[in-house]
């Protein structure tokens, strides 16, 4: 079992050297059951299992071993057609997750490489390396001695990412910056603010209760937190940050977005990631409450633009080994929650938008629900 | 008469020679009479005359020669502070005005200087240079061989200055550039189409009639124009731009900028200048309908600032000569229209808004009215 075993799992690794004979693999697969209207259920999607087809040209097969829940996912869960394809009923919802090969008809990929990308929720796929590439929605190899799997979906990955090149790229902190940042207590926003902490600015996050707010200050080292539900971003930053926010991290959109409008110092930048508050009720074009005081940039002499992640795809690896670097040196800290078994992926979708956790929230697919299809063919 | 001779008011320089012993002058003065709710009204205005005290040091006396009507100075009736002090019942309505200093009792500034700046409606205004400059509102001299004075409050002047650095400076337009400018038939929304062609740009504008856009088509040389009054901007910009808004310039706010948020060019630039549909009606923090679609500037990788003219000012000498090249080689033109009687002030700012008028719109203070008192004093 030495020789060719794998961490993730290896039992699984000694089966799959026989692939691609053990074609057809069925697929357990969590699947768009209809367009979500307002906050998204779980009853918007299905498990079902589908045989995958053989492996064309260009294609890998990927078991995958941890589904990535973020905002994002209510966002793609919409039929039109944005910087990726729209929903489509009856498949698999759009995520990222990440896995091991198992079988490959790519080049540069061999079985039991270590990949993350936007997989799916599935526990098998067939992953189309050259098209996805075209796209800029390519594989990405993930290195385990950076960090365990879990994490490159998270600090590692893609909303480690968007936390990185968000701050960095877009907000361009300096030291003695004031840093705000939204929904601060999930992977994006816990990261950003600990980056900007490194970069020696005074962090205010954000978060939905009290206890998340105690846990960005005492364990995440904000400078300070304020519950949303029970003081308004306006308020409280004339509190918190009262010579005015110099970098604003957008997750939420809104209210809050409309109360840091009311509160930027000269010059400030805000960056927008995500708008948590609006995703499920009024994710379509036009259908929010608007922003208000937008008018405000201009006596600011600020700036707002966006963050879209995989632009920086070329600069995500110097950007994991400095990440890795300080999680290792114990200067920046990863929290997740793991649900178990692929199923779990609707409530847990949910319970995303619910507030439920702090930090990086998973689905693990557990190795006996990952292949039944093929364990029967073997 | 040939020596010292004046070429805006002959009389008027050999009279004020004597000054400052003619004071007390009297000023013929437009003051706020109500914060205006809604749509400015002629009534929130009231034409007062006061008597004016001994200059102090650091002060000159500018005798006005045109008041200059522009979109800002809604915004500035408000009582609340922003990048100006908030307005104050009986004190004069703030403006931009050019005339000729008849007293001075600053080193930098002699009798017969011609200048323009925050001067006010005011027949007559003491204006302190030291204090003004502090706050960046300084006193800009009029080099009457780059173009006749009224130009110096329009092309050649702030709206000019707003046009050029809000255009080159936050635009950043380059050749073949789609750039959508709204209130277009103004002279901020003139200019800057006219420049954008400079620029080898593609240019569409809109305004709110078929004469105005037929001007802007034959007569300013924009590519296109559209009547916002029978066609949305979310409409007509699918139709003339096709392809996205590289740059747009915003003088409008509201729907019209909504609309373009869903017509924008990837890397595309909003520069925030304005809001004229705004201004009147919901002027007040948080009470515009508010942008829906600011979410679109993610997926265009696209950029919202804003442009304060008064942030440019040590670079306006070199754009005025660049201007006045272009107004002279025929490249550039600049419309105005002049509504004679300081008295007609109230009723030529709600033909303003009104959108009565192309181009530069003027108030000239007759030599007549200017100095009642001091006429009755000499």
């Amino acid at each position: 079992m030495k020789t060719g075993s794998c961490r993730i799992c290896p039992d699984n690794f000694i089966r799959l050297r026989n692939m691609p004979s053990a074609f057809p693999v069925i697929s357990t697969q969590v699947v768009v059951a209809a367009f979500p209207v307002g906050m998204v259920k779980a009853s918007d999607m299905t498990v079902v299992q589908t045989a995958l087809p053989p492996l064309a040209d260009g294609q890998v097969l990927i078991e995958t071993e941890y589904l990535s829940l973020d905002p994002a996912i209510r966002y793609w869960l919409n039929p039109t057609d944005t910087y990726v394809p729209g929903a489509k009923i009856g498949e698999p919802v759009r995520c990222f997750a990440a896995g091991r090969i198992s079988a490959s008809q790519h080049p540069d990929f061999v079985v039991g490489d270590v990949c993350s990308g936007l997989l799916n929720a599935q526990s098998h796929v067939i992953f189309d390396v050259i098209e996805s590439a075209k796209i800029g929605m390519g594989l990405t190899r993930c290195d385990l001695g950076l960090g365990p799997l879990s994490q490159h979906l998270g600090v590692l990955g893609m909303p480690g990412m968007t936390a990185y090149f968000g701050l960095l790229e877009r907000g361009k902190p300096v030291a003695g910056n004031s840093v705000f940042v939204s929904a601060a207590s999930g992977t994006v926003g816990a990261t950003v603010g600990q980056i900007a902490k490194l970069k020696g600015c005074r962090v205010v996050g954000s978060a939905g209760s009290a206890e998340k707010c105690r846990w960005l200050v005492e364990e995440m080292g904000f400078d300070a937190a304020f519950d949303y539900k029970s003081e308004s971003a306006a308020v409280a930053l004339k509190r918190l940050q009262p010579n005015g926010v110099d970098v604003y991290f957008d997750n939420v959109g809104g209210d809050t977005l409309d109360g840091v409008l009311l509160n930027l110092a000269r010059g400030a930048r805000v960056v927008l990631c995500g708008a948590l508050s609006m995703y499920n009720t009024q994710c379509h074009e036009g259908g929010n409450a608007g922003l208000r005081n937008y008018m405000k940039l201009i006596m600011a002499r600020a700036t707002m633009n966006g963050i879209v992640v995989f632009d920086f795809f070329p600069q995500w690896p110097q950007a994991t080994a400095e990440i890795a670097g300080w999680l290792k040196s114990g200067q920046l800290h990863a929290a997740e929650h793991i649900e178990v078994g692929i199923e779990k992926f609707p409530q847990a979708l949910v319970a995303l938008f619910a507030g439920a956790h702090k930090g990086k929230q998973l689905v693990q697919v557990v190795p006996n629900q990952r292949a039944p299809g093929l364990a029967a063919a073997t």
